[in-house]
Formats: C-alpha cells, sequence, structure tokens
C-alpha cells in the first residue's frame, strides 16, 4: 500500500475507475457539520420544494471531498498534491445519487523543480445515470527517478501533442 | 439571512474575514470517516515521526471545505457558485492550528449569458502564525440587476486595469 | 460577526426570525450518540408504531439545541447567556419536520449588578405547518453602556406595560 | 427497563447519581456540528487564550444535553417530560472536566389533569472539583395510580414545607 | 449502576432482554466512517440493486458492535471481557430492521486461575421478524467471592449436564 | 478493486500487513456513540484514574471493528464472510496507541458444500510497541473455481499438517 512510482512511470491517457458511492442525507447532514454550511439549499426540504431542484443538493465540497477519498489508492512517498485547476460543479448530486470517479494522466508537465515533473489527473465524477457531475485537474509533483534527473526535454511537448481533451 | 445582491453590487477589491476556528483531531477524523481517506499522513502518529513535518497534517479537501463553510454568509438567491480555479495547498494544516478565511473581490468578468457576470472571489486561508496556508478562486456566476440587462462593455477592460494579483 | 451591543440597544419587542432546517434521521441518531439517550422514542420504529405518535420523535434537547444554534447571530462581546427559562416541548418534532425559528426580546429587567441589566428573549420554534414546537426565555446579562451606568430606574416598570404576553 | 411508575411511587427527596463522563473536544466539535453554533468561545483556542477563562468552554446546550441523557434511566410509560424550569450555567465545563449528575425529586404538585400530578426532579451536573455547573428543574407529568383517581389535596401543602431550596 | 456480582451468582439459564433498536442508514455510514469498510455491500444502492439482496446489507462488525452495546448493563467491576467464541452473522441486517438483543447465562467453567471462573453468555441478536441474525458467545472472566475461593469443583458437571443448546 | 479469487488461490501461510492507524479519542467518543457503551473504562478520565491502567480504554469492539476495515481489500463476489472464531482482547488499546493488523492464511477446510471450502484467515492486530492486542479467525466461505467443483478430498488433511500455530 505504499508504492514508490516515480514521474516516468505515470502514463499519459492511462485511466482508472472508483468502486460507486451513494450520497446519502447522512453524508450531506455530516457534512454540513464539518463545515458549518447549513444552507438552505443542502439543510431545508420545505424550501428546496420551492427551488429549481424541488430537492435538497448536496454541498460541492462534499462531492468534491468524497471523490478525491475515493480516488486514493496506494500511498506515493515520491509524490504530492500540489492543488486541482479547473474544479466544476457542473451538475448537481442528489441524496440518494450513487457516484464514481475516472481518474485519467491527463498530461505531464515539465517543472522548475528540475529533479521533479508535474503530472495532471484529469479527475471526473459520474452519477448512476451516466452523467458527468464534477470534473477537476489534480496537479501531482512527483520526482522523476535517480536514473533520468536530467530534464527529459522534448517531453513536455510530446505531451502536448498528445495532451488530452481533458 | 437571504439577499439578493446582484452583479454590479459586487464591488473590486471589497473584502471580508472570517472568524477562526482550530483545526482539531476530531475533524481530521471526521475527514477520514466521511471521504474515505485513511492516508497515514493524516492517521498514523507514529509514522508521521519519520516523516519531514514530524506529525499529522490536515487533509487539503477538510481545510478547503471549512473554509469555504466559514466564508459562507448571506444565501443570495440571483448567484450561484461556478467552481473554483488554482486551489493551491500552500503549506500544511497541523492538528491544533487555527485558520481563518479572507475573501476578497479579485475580478469581474464578463460573461456568455448576457444577463449574468463572473464574480472572482480570492479565498486565502491563514492560520494563527499569519501565514497563508490555502488560496483558491471561487467563481461565481451572479444576475445583473434588471436596470442593466445590456452587458456594460467595458466594465471588463476596467477591471482588468483594477486586477487584483491574487 | 463580533459586535458590541448594550443593554440600551435591545428594543423591546423586537423580532428576528432564521431560516428552516429539517430535522433528519441522522440529527437523530447523532444526538442519541452524543447523548447516551437511546430511548425507544427515538430509536425504535417497530416500538412508536404501537404508541400514539406511531413514528420516532427527535430527543426535546436535540430541538432545543439546534434551536438555540440557528439563533446564534454575531457575537456580543458584553453580553453573557445565563440560562433558560420555561423551557416547554409543546409539540413532538418527527423525523423530517422542518424547524425554524423566531427570537423577540419580550422583557428588559433591573439586575443587581448595576452596570447590567437582563434581557429575555422569548424563543419559539415552529414547524412547517406552524405550529409552535418549542418555546423558552433565554436569560441574557448584558453590559450596560457607559453613557447610563446608573440603573435606569423606571425601565422595568415600562417594559413591565410593553411586556409581551410570550 | 420499561418500568411503570406512579406520581404516588415518586418519593420527595429521593436522589439517584450517575456515573460520571469526561466532556472531550470531540463532543465540543460534534456539538457544533450537530448545533450550528460556531461561537470561537467554543472553537478558536487563539481567541479563547485572549478571553477571560483562556480555553474553550463547552456549550451550555452540549452539557445540559449530556446531562439529561445521563440521567436517563428506564422507561416509564406514564411520565411523560413537560419541560425544564430555571436552567442555569453555573461554571463553565472545560474540555477534559468530567461530569456527573445528581437528580433528586425536590417537589410534587397538583396538576389541572386530576388523573395526573407533577413531579419536579432538580437537576445539577458536578464537575471533578465538586462544583456545580450546571442546575435546572425538571418537570415530568405522570399519571396516578388507578386507587388514587382522586387528586390528594393537602399533598402539595405538605409538599411545599418539605420543598427543597433547589 | 456500579454492582460487585462474583461468579457464584451467575444463575446457568438466566436470561435477559433489550430494548429494540432500528439500524439505520445513519449507522451504516458512520460505522463505513468509523473502520474504513466502503465496501458497495454497505455503500452503494446501485451495486447492491444487482446482488442477491437487492440493497445495502449492515456491516457485521455494526451489528455486533451495536448489540454488545445495547447488553451493556451495571459496571461489574469483578469481572473482566476476555473474548467471544463463535460469532456467526446467520442473517443480513438491512437498513430498517429492528434488532434487539436477548443474553442468557449459557455456562460456567473452571479456570486456571483458581479464584475466577468463566462464565458464558450467549448473545442472541434479533430482528423485528422474530429472525436470529446474529450470535455468539461472550466470554466473562468473573471473579469468586471470597467465601469460596476454593475451586467448586463439580460445578463444571453439572453444568455440562444443564448446558444450553446455545 | 472487485477481483474474484477461488478457494484453490488461497495460499497457506500467505501472509498481508496493513498500514497503522492510531486510535483517537474521537474514535473512542465515536464509537461509544455508536453503540451507546458508555462504560467509564472509556468515557470517564477520573475514574480510569482509579483503576489498574490509569487512563481510557478503547472498546474492543472498537478494536475489533477497525481491525477488520482495515484488512478490507478487494471485493471478492464468490467469498462471504461466515464469521469469527476465539476473539480474544489480548491487552488493552490506549488512546493514542497506533494499530496495524496481520492478516495470515491459518487454515483452509472442507465444507458440506461440496463447491465452497473453508478459509481461516488469522487477523492479528499489533500496537507501536509490537504487542499483539487482539486476534482472531475469520472464516470465510470461498467458492471453488468451476474446475474443481469436485471435493478435493485429503485437502483438509494436508492442511492440517501445514496448519499454522495462529
Amino acid at each position: 500500500m505504499i508504492e514508490e512510482r516515480y514521474f516516468e512511470e505515470y502514463k499519459l491517457g492511462a485511466e482508472r475507475r472508483t468502486l460507486g458511492r451513494t450520497i446519502t442525507e447522512t453524508d450531506v447532514v455530516l457534512h454540513a457539520g464539518q463545515t458549518g454550511d447549513f444552507y438552505p439549499h443542502h439543510m431545508d426540504v420545505e424550501w428546496c420544494k420551492t427551488q429549481e431542484f424541488g430537492q435538497r443538493v448536496a454541498h460541492g465540497t462534499l462531492i468534491f471531498s468524497v471523490a478525491v477519498g475515493m480516488t486514493a489508492g496506494a500511498v506515493n512517498p515520491v509524490a504530492f498534491s500540489y492543488g486541482y485547476d479547473r474544479l466544476r460543479f457542473i451538475k448537481p448530486v442528489f441524496i440518494g445519487d450513487t457516484i464514481s470517479a475516472r481518474v485519467m494522466i491527463a498530461e505531464k508537465r515539465e517543472h522548475k523543480r528540475p529533479d521533479h515533473g508535474m503530472v495532471v489527473e484529469r479527475l471526473e465524477v459520474v452519477n448512476q445515470r451516466g452523467e458527468t457531475v464534477l470534473a477537476c485537474d489534480h496537479l501531482l509533483l512527483v520526482r522523476r527517478s535517480s536514473r533520468s534527473a536530467e530534464p527529459e526535454t522534448g517531453t513536455a511537448g510530446a505531451v502536448g501533442l498528445d495532451r488530452t481533451p481533458g
């Protein structure tokens, strides 16, 4: 469960999928309690009946956090999470919806630290109807293997050509 | 607590700050339980002693979720959250650290929907030592007031000049 | 969010209302877990079917605690909570009911500390059918502003005349 | 665990005590999450350092709810909770304090329903230093046994003489 | 609530029953969060529809833990829990099922510590349809009273004759 | 994460280990809340000071449940959990202890269903001092691959010879 995986070992276009998880009322209530966000969109059944969706909507940060957790696999001690880009809440997730996540290696970039590279994982969360509800790009800073401490010039360009639509 | 606030009413550079909140061991354990991320970085005191920081680190998604929750003020029925850009985990947050958040209106942009504009809120999370630990740009799609359904051409340009370094 | 508000600034009859919140099964289960009260009235669907209400009832302390939390607004550093009087559980709250709270300044009293006065906030919790389910009087001990450290004799009397039926 | 106990069976002055329970940081964080009360008095270690007590204080509603839960014994199907009077937060409870509760039958009163009587249980919460931190009067409406459906006139007077200082 | 009860005081065949408790979605989600077991059997409504039971099943460890908790009565300072034998998950427990527990003193055995004996409590968990869903044998090591520090040879034999079918 | 693994594929003596997890005060408080077991051994710091261990002890069912959760790997659709034997609480686990689990295939047995076999996984939980704190035998009923639907007579005997000391 702890596996070193170097920059060179991330394959562009490689994809993995998680199992599913149903977002429950419990998840929404616990997330409100953890974050202090008790907006009526998440907490007030009666008010929601008067709104566009007619029912409570899960917090965006809940779906994002659960999705990130779902994709946590083996610990990679030579990588660390740099951040996220273009996090988008594409469709609402309702109580009772079941989500799963798909992660694809969408891009590999040079980084100013010559012994590291940036891996961009495209994360998409899909519901039980096959609709994408959330998407984001996860930026992973990953050490290069000792064999290739020299920046592999050209790699970024090649990656650019292969760049997934992500 | 429900207040309509139109695109025109968001003032570039306006800033607000939240109260503080201490991130506790409970928060970390609950977040692991909510997300399923039981990585040793968050859960294993002994393993953490052997790592760079020497102690458990809060999940990035926890700090992000709490910060977003802390900044939740009045409900604005004419705005909705579009997503986040450039979410960065700048420094680790340890158990016992106290964070607060600062939100600044960093940018106002035209949007393809002519009756809406995009407000960019720059969110920064600061710890008790004054260090910024997380930053991101919150994208809010906000309706224009009926008086100005016509796009205010030039606004974006003016905003561009004023654009905060964010 | 931290605002000094002195005894003189509380206006008799002033009223505020909170947003709504649906009481969920999660709330009841968490409250049982927090308090250790696993009475079948709250926890046993089958037993409840044999009782007057036919379904589980939320703990009185849950509704009271949530209502107090819902009414928490700005922090007033010159006031502190002295206690509650006449807390009454008027009607049962069922899982799925949506409650909101109404707070009215019902009375202002002299207090033996001459530089403080007692503000009585009447708290009423209402469900989605407009029924009052819980009521109590919140006693707030509030500092007088420096300009009026002398007890305003006569105020209590005037308040008495105006006293709301509560 | 379900035991019928009629009005006549409550003995004035009878007293019982609960086991102890330590109020933990977890309890405070969970109570904030349940109620939405994230006041810095409970949640912000740094701010608390600047205040009178120098540390976080448990929510009054937490201590009240836990105390009520601690005193829950056998279910009495012929009694129901009418409410609470004179709930007072006498001293702060800090994280790590251990509380226990003491319940005494302080008063028995006539009630307008002739086949019921009101039992007043005096509840006191004590910390590990023997200090009373919370007190209240619990009002229990209890059915009279069939043998004594007639109001026992005079009982209230006798109780008045015995009335505890509460 | 703390009552000394010696080996000799446990009566073979004595039985007690608990109140009921409904296993909720909240219980399952909290147990997943506590244990990290997010298997789709417990968490994924859609996947469960494709399986034999057609719905989510509670974790075996949840039912076991709740049942053990339900049977916790008075603290016996002269007994301690040695372990469990033959823990069997006999039928699935679904969300919404109501369970109660039955404990019978099934066996009393000599123990190598002459001043202690082993009490075997047979624990059975029953659902609202009267079906046994879980069974196990709880081993309690209990001190003998000072009057009978000598092993009561023959007791085990007698117990063997009386041994419940368990 | 869903992988079919037949009876024949379980190798006697094969062993795997989990990452570690620190048992926190939060875990203990949440487990009390989930199970209703608020015994002072787990909840009352002051009482624990007067006892043998001098501090709070985690619930046995907590350690068992967490350990089972930690060992949950890929879902095996052709196996199901039959139960546990010889569950023993060998040493107390204190708040702050870090546990990990070790699972070994200790035995393979014939089962009355000819197309299934019983796999016995020996589960041991170890703390940060290398002490075994809990042990049990997990019984897994696993389908035989279609190629060997005939019982492999003699296997049990061979297994008996190899049987690990467990």
